[in-house]
Order: C-alpha cells, then sequence, then structure tokens
C-alpha cells in the first residue's frame, strides 16, 4: 500500500517548536518555551456551575448540533465587544469558529490557490505559516520594526511578488503584541497599511488574540476599526480571555467574505460546539467580564514586569536587545548574528531553562540569532530564576563563541 | 473591494439540503427532514454531573489546550471498541476529531489534489460531497444497490475516470445504514471492495457514524476489519451515540496516514475540544456504554418499525419501494421516474409534513424520483400522523401528473 497524498501533504511539516516542547518537559527546568495561557485566568467555578447548569436544563441547545455561523446569543456580545473597540461587525457578519487556528484554515481556504502569496511579517506567528502552507501558498515575508511592519518593504514586497507571476491575496498582521515578538504596531503604520492594501486591493487579516491583554500604555485602534473600505478580516479567540480548551473564536468581515466563510465551514466541521458556545454565552450574560479581563490583565503585568526586571539585571547586554511588550505573553530576545539559538538550546537543557528558537516564525530562512519568551506559565519567582540561568547560558554561549578552541 | 477568492471557493455552495430545512421549520409540520438524533438519547445528567466535576477539579485538562492527536485516555477505550468489532488501530494510529465532519476534511486534504478523482456512492452522504469538492475534487458516482455498491459498476468507474486523466485517490464508502440510503452491505460485497481497492491500489475510507446503531439482523465485519493491507480509513463519531453537540469522532487508518493526518489537524484547529473530550473519557470510564448503546438502539427501532407499519399502509404501491434498514436514522424511499420530490414538496408542506429531496445525494445529476426520511426525532405518533400525510401528497401528486390540466 502506497498512499498518493496530495502535494500539499507531502510538504506539510509539523511543528518544530511543538517537538522541540517536548525536551523542555524534562523535570526541574524552567520553562518560557510553551506560550499556553496560564490556567489560573480561567474561570473554573463559574464554568462548571454553568456547565452542570446548562446541560441538564438546556440540552437541546447544548448536546444537540448548533447552526454553522454559530449560535446568535454568542455573536451578539461578541459583535458588542468589537464595537466597543471602534470595529462595526454585525451579528451577521460574525462566524463563531473553533478558536484563531481555524480562522486561520477557513481563510486560507477561501482565498488561497496554490502559488498565491501573502505578505507575513518577519517573524510571524508559525499556526499562520502552517495554515497557508497547507493551501500551497507562497509566504513572503517583509521586516518588523519595533512599531509594525516596515511598511516600504512591504510596497517592495508586493511590487515583487507581482513580478515574479504570484497574486498577492492578503497581508496577515498581528498587530497588538504579536506571537513572537511582543510588538505592537503605531496607528501610523496602522493607517499605512490601509493605504497600501487599498491601492494595491489587498485584503488585510487582522489577528488580535491578544487585544484584550493590554497591561501598560494606551490602546492603539484596531487596524479593523480604522478601515473604510471593507477590506478587513478579523480574527479573534476566548482562548487567552476565557479557556484554551474550550476552542472557541470568531471570525468578522465584510459580508461577501464571511458568508464563503460559513459555506466553507459547513465541509470543513458542520458547526462548532454547541456546549462550549453555550458556556461562552453565559459568561457574557453573567460574568463580570471587564473585570475578569483586569484580573487577567493584572496577572501577566506582574509577570511581564518581572522578566524585564530580570533580564535587565541577568542578560549580557553587547549586541544583546529585547522588546518591551505592553501587552499578550510574549518577549523577543535578538543576539548578536553569530550567536544561533538553536546551537545554544542544549546548552540551557543543561542549566534546566528553556526558550524557543526564533527561526521557525522567519518564512525567509533567518532569525537564528532570535528567541521568543514566555511569561505567561512561570511563577515570578520562576522568572527570576529562570532568566538568571538565561544569562548564564547566553554569557558561556558568547564566551565559547569568542574561543578558539570551539569545536 | 473584490475579493480574490481562491477557485474552490467559487465552486463551494450551501447544502441545499439546509436551506430546505428552513422551509420545514414551520408549526405543526411533522418533519422526517432533519437528520439529527434524539436528545432523548444524550445522557445528559450524567454529562452534567461529569461536566461540573472534570472544570473544577481538573482544569488544567480541561481548560487548557491538548495534543493534536487528541487525549490517549480516550483513544484508549476508542481503540478497545474498534478491537471489539475486529479492528486493530491501536491508539497511536488513532486522531481525535471535531467529528467526522472534520475527519472528512482532514481526509480530503491529505490526499486530494485538484482534479483527483473520489469513487462514491449514488446516493451518498452530502457531508462528504462538500467536504471532496472544497478540495477541488472530481466525484464519481458508482450505483448503490440493496447491499451495496455495484462493484461491476465500481470497476469500470476507476476505468474510466484513469482513462479521462483523472487519478481516484480513494473510495468513500458508509457500508452500514448509510446515510441517505439505509442501505446496509453485505459481506461479500465488502470482500469485493477490499479486492478492488488492492488491485488498483486505492485507499478504502469507511465512514462509520451509525454502525453501532444496529436494531436487527447480523452485524456484517466492518470493511477495515477484514483488510489485510492496511488500506482502510475510519471515520467515526460520537454524534450518535453520546452527543452530537460535543462535536467530537476519530478517524483511524495506516500509521502513515495518521501521522499525515495529525500533521495537517494541526494547522486546522491545533487540537479538539479537552473539556468534551475529557466528557467523553469519563463516558467510557464510568457509563454502562453497552447499555447505554442498547437504549438508544430500542428507541430507534421503535420508529423505525412504526415508519415501515405505517408506509406499509398509508403509502401508494405503484412504481414505489423503499428500504427497510436494519438501524441508523434514514429510510429511502424511490417513486417512479417521473415524480420529481422537489416538485412535490409544497404539496407536502401544504399538507404539513416534511421530507428531504434525493437529488442533492447525487453526484450524476440524478435522484429526482427519491426522498429520504429520517425516523430519529419524530414521535411514533407523529411518525403514523406525518406517514399518512405523506401517502396522500403522493397520491395527490401521482393523480395530478396523470391529468391532462397540470400546468
Amino acid at each position: 500500500m502506497n498512499p498518493k497524498f496530495a502535494e500539499r501533504t507531502k510538504a506539510a511539516r509539523r511543528s518544530v517548536i511543538r517537538e522541540l516542547l517536548k525536551l523542555t518537559e524534562q523535570p526541574h527546568i524552567i520553562s518560557f518555551a510553551g506560550g499556553l495561557p496560564d490556567p489560573a485566568t480561567f474561570p473554573r467555578e463559574f464554568l462548571a456551575k454553568v456547565a452542570a447548569d446548562e446541560i441538564l436544563n438546556n440540552p437541546g441547545k447544548t448536546l444537540q448540533y448548533t447552526t454553522t455561523e454559530g449560535k446568535l446569543p454568542l455573536r451578539e456580545p461578541l459583535s458588542r465587544w468589537f464595537a466597543e473597540d471602534g470595529m462595526n461587525f454585525p451579528p451577521d457578519q460574525i462566524v463563531v469558529t473553533s478558536a484563531s487556528q481555524q480562522g486561520l484554515d477557513l481563510i486560507a481556504k477561501a482565498f488561497l490557490d496554490p502559488g498565491d502569496a501573502v505578505l507575513v511579517g518577519l517573524p510571524t506567528y508559525i499556526g499562520a505559516i502552517q495554515a497557508f502552507q497547507a493551501m500551497q501558498a507562497k509566504l513572503v515575508g517583509v521586516p518588523l520594526e519595533d512599531d509594525g511592519m516596515d511598511l516600504d518593504a512591504l510596497s517592495a514586497a508586493i511590487a515583487t511578488t507581482r513580478r515574479e507571476g504570484h497574486t498577492p491575496k492578503f497581508i496577515y498582521v498581528v498587530p497588538d503584541f504579536q506571537n513572537p515578538s511582543g510588538i505592537t504596531w503605531s496607528e501610523d503604520k496602522r493607517r499605512g497599511l490601509l493605504e497600501i492594501a487599498s491601492r494595491e486591493d489587498l485584503v488585510v487579516v487582522e489577528d488580535m488574540p491578544y487585544r484584550k491583554l493590554r497591561f501598560v500604555g494606551r490602546s492603539v485602534p484596531a487596524v479593523a476599526s480604522l478601515d473604510t473600505e471593507g477590506r478587513v478580516v478579523v480574527l479573534f479567540t476566548l482562548s487567552k480571555t476565557l479557556a484554551a480548551g474550550l476552542r472557541l473564536g470568531a471570525l468578522a468581515g465584510p459580508k461577501e467574505i464571511v458568508e464563503k466563510i460559513v459555506t466553507l465551514k459547513q465541509a470543513t466541521d458542520l458547526c462548532t460546539s454547541s456546549l462550549t458556545q453555550r458556556l461562552a454565552v453565559r459568561f457574557f450574560q453573567e460574568y463580570d467580564v471587564p473585570g475578569h479581563i483586569r484580573m487577567i490583565c493584572n496577572h501577566y503585568r506582574a509577570k511581564r514586569d518581572a522578566m524585564l526586571d530580570a533580564l535587565d539585571r541577568h542578560m549580557p547586554k553587547e549586541g544583546i536587545s529585547w522588546t518591551k511588550p505592553e501587552g499578550g505573553l510574549f518577549l523577543w530576545v535578538r543576539f548578536p548574528e553569530h550567536l544561533d539559538t538553536e546551537q545554544m538550546l542544549p546548552r540551557a537543557i543543561e542549566h534546566k531553562v528553556a526558550y524557543v528558537i526564533g527561526a521557525p516564525f522567519f518564512v525567509n530562512g533567518r532569525g537564528h540569532n532570535t528567541m521568543r519568551l514566555s511569561f505567561s506559565s512561570a511563577t515570578v519567582d520562576q522568572i527570576e530564576e529562570g532568566i538568571h540561568r538565561l544569562g548564564l547560558v547566553v554569557a558561556e554561549e558568547l564566551a565559547s563563541l569568542r574561543s578558539p578552541q570551539r569545536a
């Protein structure tokens, strides 16, 4: 038996990161590798109570199939949530998805023929890379600066892509506290992005998994809230604000696009779980959602502060810099060109500290001198100790790279 | 803004059936249209209890992300369940899916390049048609006889398909109580199918959503249990045996295929809900599953018997026949060629009874003289009354077709 897979399957690779994560699951390792939300932020007492109530007293709505577009009493509060943030998406322009990753899959299915191009940041979210590659897209990387994409480079990349015979379909961005870099785009760059998208007649896919998790600084308008032409599709998830294990998210956008997405979702999974949707309905109806989000922000801010403080004290400075995220779960460290974070990883594991290597987030084969640090899961004490260890690892690695005896 | 959709999206159509179902949702209509399981079969007291317990006392396993392949304590009982039924799929050859529809999507992604062919029954499950068409497959229909596919026609169709330049990738079958026809394949035809698949080196996709729901007659071995070459991929769902709203199913098959499927699933939705998986784990650990399935079978058998009995008494006989399913949720009625069930539908709605038209289940544009009747949702009394009405509708329609005054 010799299964004849599709072209897309031959090329599909599992996330290198997920494989590396297995390395970091040894005892006593302080891990900044995984990007998981802290389970302490999940409202389990509330969810336990409403789950029992819903299943027992509302079985027709929790245990039976539901509509492909998702339950209206969930799309309504999501619509209001978008509206409070300046985005005008009525419920019929919202599809409930099995979290953001399904939103990425559906967007890829809706737009990408083999060889079509997607513009993405350098670095960008690895789950997006996988979803777009699964539809055989050409991924074109555009450097990220500290305030968002290099827009001149974006324009140039679009022109080059067209010249090479590829059709650019959309620009994929994570403008708030990006995974992996922690970078937030300035309002100017968001407006500039829309100008380029308008000039080139491209869709913008704005992924905002962390937007509600701003700890410091002033909110920057969502790209979708600045859009006057209906060319922005928004992806949102409840994984960081309610619970990741429910697999709930939403895709919102222009009606024409949302209708196509609903049709494709029907063939993908018929509908998202009725039970988990009902739990989210009750969350929006009964829970102190703003207070809950303040709690989550306070929780992560303390950890982010601890990590920035520890980096200041323990990390060698020369040629090394890191981002100061105003929210989200991640920060990003850049090392001198000759330090390769993948080569350094065994040394880190030896010192019982773990991180994620940067290269898999780059679609242009670069980024070997970068790493992602997540501050979501470790405690404040573990962060202090772990960054202390990491500082020693980096100092040792730099010394070994200077030493002529290195193998 | 003029979104440039992918080719697959331009062709994607929503299920005609779902649109027609809206027609049937008027008050006082007795509907045999929807194919939903009866909520009375969902073990809600048990699920309510374990949901509260799991969320409160096991939040790290219910509210956090889980592995892409699915929780091992769920794959283990599924593996045993397959083994009891003669199928040898150890847990590492099983992926938990967001119900069968996701299994169909992943199979389509794994195997189908545009123009590749899939062999399907005439009629076949509409969700499979949608999933395969979303990957731009050419669907080749093979007539279903009362004991399974016409195997000579299958061989001929494969030959024709190759001659026309299409690569057949797999044969899709629902051998037990098929949706929509209710037909069950004989063991001979199952063995014959495997011989053809072996000779042609094709994968067989065996979809078995209803296999556990046999009411009468003797079980026929699953195609996968007869397979000695590792060429059968099995799709299973808990939608009919636990609860549809949980969106839980499984795909099992040869290791090489399952590994590719896991990789593709990672890009599709990262993982299926941890919460709903934990509910299923507890169901297998603590519930009287065999007793539960006996209860479901008794429940549906009474309804199926009522429908067959009512059809005998109320349906005109001449040129009309229907299947006598030994399990599942559906039976299938064939009318004389000149009766078009879509044209007849307004008359049925007028008489307050609804069915699903047969044509959308045919990939060759035929089946206009067929209909699917579901006996899962109506009560026994409603079945008697509804079939009585349907008999009148058919008699009227046949009379009007004979009448020279028809418009």
